[in-house]
């Protein structure tokens, strides 16, 4: 059997929103590498006897570096087992994708990518509001809230992340949004600009938090969690009080 | 039975983009309103004897005013039924669920959003590639081709658009593209900017094409079909000749 790897996109945490797709390669999976976020419950699909290879990165642990991931993997794939690789959220978005794609093209492996659902989208959907309106939020912008040593990208354009016409959700950003939002400020998005926290997104312990920028930094000052979670901010549908969901 | 509707997202096309979560509210439901992207082989998973309705809305046919279609909503779940409400894609991106959700709450009636796989995550996915880049592409962003009138929005950022660093998907954009094109080259979009234009995204017709901006512009001049597709531009990876799906 030729090398072949599929990289599987687990969506945000809560198992039932893995597509049929995933759910299908990871049950017909020999091999799974997997991170941190897309572990627990969602591994369940896996069959006995898979091996389940740990390949988690998260800030504050010690962790594999990428490379060794990436040699890791056209490693298992060699071995001409049923590999997968599974990646939180959708796994095109702040995945570190390119790298294992550039190392498997390299070895001459394939590859199939799965999509799925990207965390912001379930963080609107659990606070009950869309991600775009038709009239004020015609934009909607991802990016991610530290670079590769952990600091607050200095290369993205802030006019455009300054926009109170957009919609914006800032990923692994808790640590740096305080300063993100003093620069956004100066860029001219108002302080009280509605914002979203939502931790732990679509997991047993979510927990959303209905704020403005200003408020949310300076919540955020001091966190020293690590956490994953989802900040969305700018014209965002209020919640309305007779609302339950 | 408390009145309650479920928004579910059916993802790009295929049946198996469609999460558990999704599945499971669709085998369950009475009523089904849906829109024509998500149609087809998605509602085969709707169990028999329950209503289906099209309240499709696509450009070029008849079909109901946003106001008839979230009346509808509420009418249906008045009833006390099991009411799903289906939205291709990722139902809160360019989904008018806005306008529902505003119904619903004036009506007094809960509701769940059920979040799904956006086309554009799919059409990278197709052309095996990310849609974010560690070192060039830090900035995602998905607009909307065409105000309410089928023009070419002016309210939109272009400076942000017009970002080489960043990727932008573009939905429902080949009749405007042109245009935009032209706007984003004279706010300093190099022509040469790489683009993939996904047309039935996922759909067993799915038709990837790799082109620049500038003959992407071209190509579409004079399209005249309604087909629907996903237009990606930025610093996106090279499809490596050596590499195969």
């Amino acid at each position: 059997m030729a090398a072949f790897v599929s990289f599987v996109s687990s969506g945000p945490g809560d198992p039932e929103l893995l597509t049929l797709k995933a759910v299908n390669r990871l049950k017909n999976a020999d091999i799974v590498l997997f991170d941190d976020l897309s572990s627990g419950p969602i591994l369940s699909f896996v069959k006995k006897g898979a091996d389940l290879i740990s390949v988690g990165k998260r800030a504050n642990r010690a962790s594999p570096k990428q490379h060794v991931v990436s040699r890791l993997l056209v490693d298992c794939a060699m071995r001409g087992d049923q590999v997968v690789r599974l990646k939180s959220g959708d796994g095109g978005l702040f995945g570190r994708l390119e790298e294992e794609i550039v190392a498997l093209r390299q070895a001459g492996i394939s590859y199939e990518i799965i999509p799925g659902v990207a965390s912001a989208f379930a963080a609107a959907a659990a606070a009950g509001i869309p991600l775009t309106r038709r009239l004020t939020a015609r934009r909607l912008q991802f990016v991610t809230g530290h670079d590769i040593e952990g600091r607050l990208p200095n290369d993205i354009k802030f006019n455009a992340l300054a926009d109170p016409h957009a919609t914006t959700a800032v990923f692994m950003g808790k640590r740096t949004f305080p300063q993100l939002q003093q620069v956004l400020e100066a860029h001219g998005l108002p302080a009280d600009t509605p914002a979203i926290f939502v931790e732990s997104v679509s997991k047993t312990d979510q927990k959303i938090t209905r704020t403005s920028v200003k408020e949310l930094a300076e919540h955020l000052k001091g966190d020293t969690s690590w956490a994953p979670a989802v900040i969305l901010y700018g014209p965002l549908l209020d919640r309305d009080s007779e609302d339950e969901h």
